[in-house]
């Protein structure tokens, strides 16, 4: 939670974290996005998260799902199923969380099973979305976005994001704070969040001598991101 | 809490967290003063919450309070109006939390509704501090702070702290390290804790290049500050 | 949370944070050692931090126990010795958290309480250990670690990791990640983990300028440490 606030507040967004069922129907409508990340779920904390994410679609609001490690218990997984009945407007995670969630959801996208690798996690992130009807990314070398129709690669980031502890998470957030500004463009929402979250990263590489400073630089960079270094370093493109 | 324990430990504190109802029998007496912060409130955590404050004012020990986003919801209002009554010391919040508050307890300090601007926290500060007989803080461009009769501005800090998750949360938790210190001044240590904070922010800034280096310098000044930059910085002035 | 999982991808461990009772029977298989720290204790996560204990310890995996504030409350020594109870592989604590635990355990050592002085923790963690036939670590100015049998003292790290939240904490979670890779040699990979996690502190200590840069450098450092230095740095000693 420490850094996704702090990513949030460097990128001008104003984050709230709420748990509590009971505190639901009064804030939700005060936000104009939700996140909801299942990473230390607990039974006590998913009624809270279902309803905020039902309060959000009944008011037309997107909310964003983090599937944090999907399939590597039945109980998580069948929370994230039950989140994606619900109609999230993104949902991010790595290879594995997105092949184990599309799977349970749609089925196996490919007779044999190669999970992780990149192909497979693009064709299974198409499925889920064309199943859930939402906005799938899938974070990794190249991170794919996908409405199920279009898929696109955005391909900014360095490896060592991967040595900081809820750096995934904080993409995910910082997705949800693009999609509440563009709502209509969830897609390309989604796609410029992480360009622009992994160009904070490359940025912040140049200063870095290890992963703690890098997170320090990240969010450094973030925040003095201008318009003109984005234009010049983003890297998406059209992926067939 | 990561953040608050760091500015205690690196003020010379001796911060310990401690949510479990059935350990504040036994561990209350051992603290010097206690900080209650409703940030991430729960059902289940406002019970030990309640049951801390009591064993603290049974002991005649300092306690502090802050309401974070109290007017935010129903539930959190209430508790923080359950809390206000056991009798805090000091509560610490900013202008939209102070004025929340004051309003729920005393009722509304001026016929038009101008709230966030700074001379309604000011009359709500006042209010709530004389209804509850306590220290109240207010955070801010400049932050007041008032007993209820006199009322001093403390103007140290920079912008740039609102942008680092905790910034509020940490000052309570120095103001209630202040007030264990010194108990029977209970006003002047919170004027105090809310200057030091921001002066290490201050020296914190000449070094910070974003929000993420500026906590760590933060901290880093807070630990290394003496006397004698402390009083050619401090910049608190009796407020009309 | 946040420290200790950044300080075991640093080291290139791969952690995970489980909560959920219902998830352990699903998780603890994926895990290769397991590490249970009581530092924000309830009622509602005892049960899952039994349930993995005891998992680990049928399939033969070890796990490490970090009973922090052990002697603070009476339900927090219980908890703790119902942990021991359930064989941990490695007990890591500061001197009066051990001396709580081995006088709670096996009853006091010596005739006169003289607790936290460095000879009377080495007494009790020998106690302890023969007691609970687990290695127990000490942490102090020297490091001691001992099975009972054996005792060795690790003079590396510097005394500011003590004014950073949560250094403990994740120096147990890297014992977990040591004693994961040879878990016939726990003595060994507990000693070598508190000396290579103080050698990291040493590295990082010549960079910082107080504790919040010392967190950052220390686990900088943690990333990248070669063999070569931690052999020129290791401070390890039998002791009588």
């Amino acid at each position: 939670m420490d850094l996704m606030a702090n990513t949030l507040l460097s990128a001008g967004a104003s984050p709230a974290m709420v748990h509590e069922l009971q505190e639901i129907p009064d804030f939700t409508p005060r936000a104009d996005a939700l996140c909801v990340n299942v990473g230390t779920l607990s039974t006590e904390w998913l009624p809270a998260m279902m309803a905020a994410a039902e309060a959000e679609v009944r008011s037309g609001k997107p909310w964003v799902l983090d599937p944090v490690a999907a399939g590597a218990t039945g109980f998580r997984l069948k929370a994230c199923l039950e989140l994606v009945g619900l109609r999230p407007t993104v949902i991010r995670g790595n290879g594995s969380e997105i092949i184990a969630l599309s799977r349970a959801s749609v089925g196996p996208t490919k007779g044999v099973d190669s999970s992780h690798e990149s192909t497979d996690a693009m064709e299974a992130a198409k499925a889920l979305a064309q199943a859930s009807r939402c906005i799938v990314a899938v974070s990794g070398a190249i991170d794919i976005i996908t409405d199920g129709q279009r898929v696109v690669g955005a391909q900014n980031g360095v490896a060592m994001m991967q040595k900081i502890t809820a750096t995934g998470c904080s993409v995910t957030a910082l997705i949800a704070a693009f999609v509440a500004v563009d709502p209509l463009h969830a897609f390309e929402a989604t796609a410029s969040a992480l360009s622009i979250f992994g160009i904070a990263g490359e940025i912040g590489m140049d200063m870095a001598k290890g992963p703690a400073s890098l997170r320090m630089h990240l969010i450094d960079s973030l925040y003095g991101l201008d318009e003109a270094t984005v234009l010049r370093r983003v890297n998406i493109n059209r992926l067939p």
